[in-house]
């Protein structure tokens, strides 16, 4: 077989840059149980009419073929599989499949690769993993929890800066505000008018501004205060102020409006103390998507703006229904691939070894391969990641072996008692040089840290 | 949307029955990690021309279509992807693709799901997780790792026995002593002979000895001795002496058998030390597949011989190859789905909760849900999985609402100051109704083991 070459969308890792993947995923996972949400997988596929209940998705599933398929088999429209594109969609079928086996309020973190059929460009991915949280409530769910969900993922992010992760911000509206000020300005195009507020970063106010006379009915002086709404931003509850004072200085009031900003100001709050500057409110955030019914969450990585959002989410008042149950729901999710993706190609942060090991006994002869070995089980039972050299080569060369993969210290057994065990060892830092006399039932490394890869900002 | 129903192969588990899954997982990959196998993850397809490389497997695949392949998209048979079937397809590529940027031997850990498209039947699963450890050699790769990688998942299944799983044996051969041994015997068609004797436990001796005659051309005596051979097995080193003596009193004598005997001594003997009793010669394994060409092993959950082997590997000196290059390696294979799914299915294991929380904090009415937050931050700080209850319930409903997930603390706080915060605490222990004063600053459970679900032998 010649020298395969990658698939374009599809990225794989080197072990190293795993090891950085790893250390991310493991952080989002550590920051969500410590919340108390549950782990839960879905089934990759999912049927075809499943997915595409949200019609605008439709051109980015991956259906699935058996190669062997039987004659006659070829799959009838409504058994035909395809690969899930994101884990909203298998998670509210997941819900309304097992919702008597459930506890609601139900929190659930997913962590799973999804798959896009589209052509891959501008850094998109046709596979990629997700990190999602949603709680759901079986007919009702109160606000809290939209206030909730978002520091929940500001702490994540937030202890992913010790892996040099750049800083990050989580941008919030509110969907009872925006549509709230619309009515009350006597527009009625909701969607209309969200639609094109989303434009507003790729085309422009001016275009906006067109658009919102041309399509949805506004004047000339609707359309600006639309502008003017969607131009206030801030960390802190000022910003509820001056929403409130475009709104009365353009007589704009409504009942949605005053409950939106109310739910707004108590997000704010709560960000404040519990996450200082890292939650902004910020009225232009529209999220294309129509079933989003209160707060709608967008984020940057400060400084990589142009990779658009990595963290994003809403409160939708139907994640799911049966016809006689309704589940109401808020969630975010990360696009980690797109985040990892980015961390590596710019050389933001890099990982010290490509390899869990910690040690790396050397081997003075095959015939005491065993004795190095049993060196090698006295580490790991305390819980310390041990290789054993390859081959008795020139200790040189076992130490290269180590340095390669970045492993920080090589144990050199020494002098064998009748029994063939080992009665003396040394330990050598190669990164520093030092060599120590050693106990294998009793060494730990001076600095608890090299016991496992570290991630760390590149300089 | 009515309610769905399950796809059948396709397995998806509860919450509870989900940490189930997590916590085998967790094992099996530390095991991986202090023996120093790096991670890597593969992406889920592959080019079909690269399933297909093992003719046997086509029937297995899932091919992918985009919904809206452009006209005259149609794939190409050389384009045509589909869902990888196993791990061990995926890391030749990815080995063959990366060989510039890795470092030799490699020795990789994989825990992935795979996809095969097959008729579900007999508690087969069309995708299921497998963990996979494999070493990989640049040009060679020496015996001791066909001893060392059956130990490594010798040891994770002995850390599984924590969790009640039930005891496991590795039963080992090699290749080269079956071979050998029918060399020496006068018979040449190996591959005939492996594959009848294959066959052994589902056909029984009287008919493997009428297709070794008929197929393969031995005479009565030749397959005897090949059923002979197949009926030796023991954890000691006697079954070497036992071969041995098969093939002296017959006249039967081949250096390949000579090599594959030392090697499995070798490994008998290394396997009394670190993990006696778990490691079988058995001379009946024969692994259908053509590749392997050393040691080959399957294995068996004690109890449950019904399920098959799962865990299954072996040598092959060509893992992948370039034309060039060739990388010989040696790996193991856990079917984690299909444990996973039996020890939920039989009641063999349970979770002690659905959820990762140890704590959940009372709420005494809405208005202090923050300081019912500020408490969960600090016990979240020391890493205490804490939930806040979701409403100002009664607390008896608010304790039910632990008790139906497993949370064994609940947190009252009792009495604010001026500046809204709590002055007092107690958490009750709803298992024993045990209630004691306690400080979010300072308290963990008596029993740290209740800081986490922990997964235990169901009585």
């Amino acid at each position: 077989m010649a020298k395969p070459t990658p698939l374009s969308g599809f990225p794989e890792w080197l072990p190293a840059q795993r090891i950085v993947e790893q250390q991310i995923l493991k952080i989002v996972q550590e920051t969500f149980e410590l919340h108390g949400f549950a782990s839960i997988e879905t089934r990759a596929v999912e049927p075809l009419e499943q997915l595409l209940s949200k019609g605008e998705t439709s051109k980015e599933v991956y259906l699935l073929n058996r190669l062997q398929a039987a004659e006659g088999e070829e799959q009838s429209r409504d058994k035909q599989l395809g690969l899930h594109f994101d884990l909203t969609v298998p998670f509210a079928r997941y819900v309304l499949e097992n919702a008597g086996h459930l506890a609601f309020p139900f929190k659930r973190y997913q962590i799973q690769k999804v798959w896009r059929g589209e052509r891959p460009q501008d850094g998109r991915f046709r596979e990629f993993y997700q990190a999602d949280i949603d709680v759901v409530g079986a007919g009702e769910l109160p606000y809290h929890f939209e206030v909730e969900l978002p520091l929940v993922m500001a702490e994540a992010f937030g202890r992913l800066r010790s892996l040099g992760v750049p800083e990050f911000k989580i941008l919030v509206n509110n969907r009872r505000v925006s549509e709230g000020f619309y009515r009350g300005l006597g527009l009625n195009d909701i969607e209309g008018v969200l639609r094109n507020i989303d434009k507003l970063d790729k085309i422009g106010a001016d275009k906006v501004r067109e658009l919102l006379v041309d399509e949805t009915g506004a004047s000339q002086q609707q359309a600006q205060l639309c502008l003017d709404l969607a131009g206030i931003s801030g960390t802190d509850a000022s910003v509820i102020g001056q929403v409130r004072a475009l709104a009365e200085g353009n007589g704009v009031a409504h009942e949605l409006l005053e409950q939106g900003l109310n739910e707004l100001e108590a997000l704010l709050n709560a960000a404040a103390v519990r996450a200082p500057g890292t939650i902004e409110a910020n009225l232009k955030i529209a999220r294309g998507l129509d079933y989003y019914t209160g707060c709608v969450y967008e984020s940057v990585l400060i400084g990589h703006e142009d990779l658009g959002s990595i963290c994003s989410g809403g409160r939708y008042d139907t994640l799911a229904s049966d016809g006689k149950n309704t589940y109401p729901g808020v969630g975010l999710s990360i696009g980690v691939s797109r985040l990892v993706s980015r961390l590596l190609s710019k050389g933001i942060v890099t990982a010290s070894r490509s390899v869990p090991t910690a040690v790396l006994v050397a081997v003075l002869d095959e015939e005491h391969r065993a004795a190095s070995d049993r060196v090698a089980a006295a580490l790991r039972a305390r819980g310390i990641a041990t290789d054993v050299a390859p081959s008795a080569a020139k200790f040189g060369k076992q130490i290269k072996f180590a340095d390669r993969r970045g492993i920080p210290f090589v144990w050199f057994p020494e002098g064998t008692n009748q029994a063939g065990e080992f009665v003396a060892h040394q330990v050598k830092d190669i990164r520093s040089g030092e060599q120590v006399d050693a106990d294998p039932n009793a060494w730990v490394p001076q600095d608890a840290a090299d016991l496992t890869p570290t991630v760390f900002a590149q300089a």
